[in-house]
């Protein structure tokens, strides 16, 4: 019996990158071309066959079970990617069909932060656990939200949306329309705009204060809290109890083994875990003190979302 | 073969219902005894012991397949009650097995609100559905959350705790020992409370300004709202306002098909319905708009929680 392998296809704003992947996470190849967000999808997938036609080529002796494709607004359920932001696609796009009538094996899609949680489940941090949530803080905040083993995708296959849940009342603007989610505070654009608002608001030093908004990143904050920065520190300090709060309130609907940070804003390891978990403590219910641990993804490397597609077909081979 | 029938029992502080439900959720043969909140789980256990038999003995041709237990603080996963608000009893009392080696039959236990869930799902409101949450407005606001067929759990046994997810940050005392949580606003003592704040805070005249807040409850609230009396008006808009953010929210973790209102202040319908509905409209994130229908019990009679009990076992033999 051949190899088997499935292709993961993670599309990005930017990048798509894709890769073959067996059955133990390991990633046998990886490529990626420009997404070129001023394509359509039929442009977009006139580049992307042949690129992944010359992978499976190079690998005739691995055997195709399937695809796996994480992508911005995907529906498991349709298999149709609608209204996907930063994309210049049509307004509904069945992509699943589009790749199995191509390839002719089972096509699976989801959004980004659920390929991450199927990713973790399978091969990475969450490995053995069957209830549990992961957050991406990237531009925004996603999440996988997994109970029973399974992941959440509620009657629409939209669920997870916990970016979105209101922390403040008409807080700042977010790009959703309404004001005051999460994602607004917590993630990397987040708490660049808190350190707009320290800049502004406190009257310290900081390194930071000669940066143009624009050229501020998380990493950069994230630099100078490790150099004992006060604006930056503190921007921590704010970001992680707003995000510890809204856990806290997540563990009351999911009651999960673990909560796990992954993406941009997580490379910082314990400068954000540490003030999110002394807020979650704060706020977290009696029943549930102590019990559910905060973890940093160990999988943060630029591949994991490849991993993570990949997991959409494998979580139907591989036994947990 | 005899007809087959699950024996559902409901722990309540005050009294303990118990009756024979058969498949298609007919109650048979219902009762209860007080539950005597002095007494310690023995001395209760011999008293509802026997008078299940009786019952049993009087319905000798039906086949008993199994037990069903609502009961505070109950864990499905261990079978055991733990630090029962309002009961006398031990730490942690192993239920399921002691109501097990009496009747050998298989015992399963649950929490009011979950077994509520059970009960709408399998013959009420929600059946049909596989994706809902049902809130319990009582003294307490407790919650049941269904995803993709399944009761939630989360690691512990304990998901499902909506009424403690904090809405107003250092807002009002909660029985949990924080402040802020959604029960002490939307529940039959948070809409009471909600009164006692207007009365001070207003000057408008009020039928509820003869009343101590010891005798006012949340049924003479909605008497007087009917009556359109502006304090019990306003604690209804109140009251749906704040309850109806928090829904928005619980929409962007599950994405149910429906949310549904049970429990003593949800017998006040549309009174609270229609101010809970436009809250939720408003703050519920664009993708989710519509979707879900907020909707009352049709299950509000007394016995519903010996249904809900009964669907315990019932969920396992009736198919969806």
């Amino acid at each position: 019996m051949a190899n088997q392998v499935v292709l993961g296809i993670d599309i990005g704003g930017t990048n798509t990158a894709f890769g073959l992947v067996d059955r133990l996470g390991n990633i046998i190849v990886e490529t990626s071309i420009p997404t070129n967000n001023q394509q359509n999808e039929v442009q977009f997938f006139e580049r992307l066959f042949p690129a992944i036609e010359e992978m499976l080529l190079k690998h005739e002796d691995s055997d195709l079970i399937g695809i796996g494709i994480g992508a911005p607004n995907a529906n498991y359920y349709s298999g149709t990617v609608e209204k996907a932001p930063n994309l210049n696609w049509s307004g509904v796009v069945p992509i699943s069909k589009i790749v199995e009538e191509h390839f002719h094996v089972p096509v699976k899609i989801t959004n980004d932060a659920n390929a991450a949680a199927l990713g973790e489940m399978l091969f990475g941090t969450a490995k053995g656990m069957k209830d549990f949530i992961v957050i991406t803080l990237g531009t925004g905040l996603g999440s996988g939200i997994v109970c029973n083993g399974q992941l959440l995708y509620g009657h629409d296959g939209f669920a997870g949306e916990v970016g979105h849940i209101i922390v403040i009342p008409n807080g700042r603007d977010c790009g959703c329309g309404r004001k005051g989610c999460l994602e607004a505070y917590a993630s990397a654009t987040g708490i660049k705009r808190t350190v707009s608002e320290l800049l502004c608001n406190s009257q310290q030093p900081s390194l930071l204060r000669e940066l143009t908004y624009n050229e501020i990143t998380s990493k950069m904050i994230f630099e100078a809290a490790i150099q004992h920065d006060a604006i930056a520190e503190e921007a921590f300090q704010i970001t992680g109890e707003i995000l510890g709060r809204a856990l806290a309130n997540a563990i009351a609907f999911t009651s999960p083994e673990a909560i796990i940070l992954f993406g941009g804003l997580a490379l910082s390891g314990e400068t954000i875990r540490i003030p999110t978990q002394k807020a979650m403590d704060e706020y977290t219910l009696n029943i549930f003190h102590g019990k559910t641990k905060l973890l940093i993804s160990k999988m943060q490397k630029a591949n994991t979302a490849v991993l993570g597609a990949s997991a959409l077909i494998w979580q139907e081979h591989v036994s947990q």
